[in-house]
């Protein structure tokens, strides 16, 4: 680089050479990557620690951790985390299936279960048409949605419903529950399939209620 | 912008004039928008990329990506998994029902089932008052606990603990267990209620033990 | 600062010295930690906002931020949705068991239960040595992990198999189930276990076949 006389033209034009040359735009890219490789190996940890006493970004890491929210837990805060964990596990067909339970709508459903019609066994396959009302999107996966929210206590198997006949024979037509159905008798020589009533649960109710409140408990 | 004759201290100011013009300042600007988008968009990809072989950050995006994980996976890094998995279902509450149980305790529990006292059938609703010994936050949602408890395989319903007759009665008598029972009671023609005994399981027992050892399984 | 004569040399060097106190880096080390905090408290809300319609970044925040995007779900959208809530509850080591039932292979499974033989109460308690076949990491753990592939009705158990009646008797031996087994029988006066076999469910075996088709339903 040559020492050329300063003429205040050519001072401008070094400036601008020299600054790209400078620490401070290095310095700007090393510090870039480095805020960068915090952020990602900080980022949980930090998220964590802008929670609320009494709460959890994120699922816990340990079971000290969970015990330790719940000793600064107010009544609704706890309440928050039940309906977290409950609406994680929700799609937005099931959201829907429950939707067109919540106001007490009764649906035929059809239950496979191991044992004769007078010794029950286990539950092994569950069918119902609330899919069609409901307006689900995945009508093809309506047995593996009923037996979602069977497990997590938000419907229940009432008596079957003498007004809902003709639709619980259009239920035992359907080609998926049929082929389901002869999967299940080629593997057990005892099989019945009842006819029940699929109804939102207590608990399914008490949950509804909890979800469609306006929430002021979290931000 | 005239060319003045050049003092020192007019050409601090004019490099000051400069510098907010020149590129490292647009340019550190333009990187900060660009760091941040690239962020955004790659950064669940990229925390995944800091895994441990055998580890997974965050959830599975496919099927194929949990059998690589297990190819790699040491008998620790399988255990810290559905350790993983099973604190991500736990609320801080149900964290302290377990804590109540894990010592052998024994609750009254209530067992609302379809069919008659000999020909029992499925489980609709359960009440115990073990959330007061646990110091729970939700009492209220004590069916919605157990429900879950009991799908997880972590308690187990034993037989009627008769040292416990006041408790019995005195759960018969809450009022939400007695709308619940009321509701299911209207749906289905048959239906009794048992006295059962709340008791940790086997498998909660298991992963209780797990989950209160210091894991060095994890960072 | 000396105003000493300007020559090129002290120049730069006088630049170096100005730089490092000028606005730009300052201004960048406090844009830096504004670009941080936002990062932080915006992420997860901004992660959402790249969501396409009827798709969700992350967990649901309330059940009308579900039912919303059940509006604009498509089939596909809504099955990737089902795959994604199914993949966060798996394991690796449970990944593998079904993949050694995918192709419809049978094990012996054990069932605890509560009641006599012929008064089928609930299931508390399975066993089966279906982990050695799938070349699972934790054996110690197959009981949980069948719990809860049972919980999600990806499993069945159905009637006895004759041709496995050595490897029955080798479940029956193993010092883990034995240990539960006796555990559940103190508090239990009426217990029997079942000799079954374990097979995919109907439910699990359209999972599995939907899980590993190649999805181009995401990104």
């Amino acid at each position: 680089m040559s020492d050329s006389p300063l003429s205040p033209a050519s001072l401008r034009t070094r400036i601008q050479q020299l600054l790209l040359q400078l620490p401070p735009v290095q310095r700007a890219d090393a510090r870039y990557h480095e805020v960068e490789q915090e952020l990602l190996h900080g980022l949980k940890q930090r998220l964590e620690s802008l929670n609320e006493p009494g709460e959890l970004e994120g699922p816990p890491h340990s079971l000290h951790e969970l015990l330790d929210v719940s000793m600064e837990q107010s009544v609704s805060q706890a309440q928050a985390m039940l309906l977290q964990r409950q609406l994680e596990q929700l799609t937005a067909d099931e959201a829907r299936l429950l939707a067109a339970l919540s106001d007490g709508s009764a649906f035929p459903l059809l239950t496979v279960q191991s044992g004769g019609r007078f010794s029950r066994g286990e539950v092994l396959h569950r069918y119902s048409n609330v899919g069609r009302a409901a307006g689900i999107q995945c009508n093809d996966f309506i047995a593996l949605y009923l037996s979602r929210l069977f497990a997590q206590g938000l419907v229940i198997a009432s008596a079957f419903t003498e007004s809902l006949r003709t639709d619980y024979e259009l239920c035992e037509g359907d080609s998926g529950f049929r082929s389901a159905e002869a999967e299940l008798k080629s593997h057990l020589p005892k099989l019945s399939t009842r006819r029940e009533t699929l109804r939102i649960s207590p608990l399914g109710r008490q949950l509804w209620t909890l979800m469609t409140i306006p929430a002021d408990v979290e931000e």
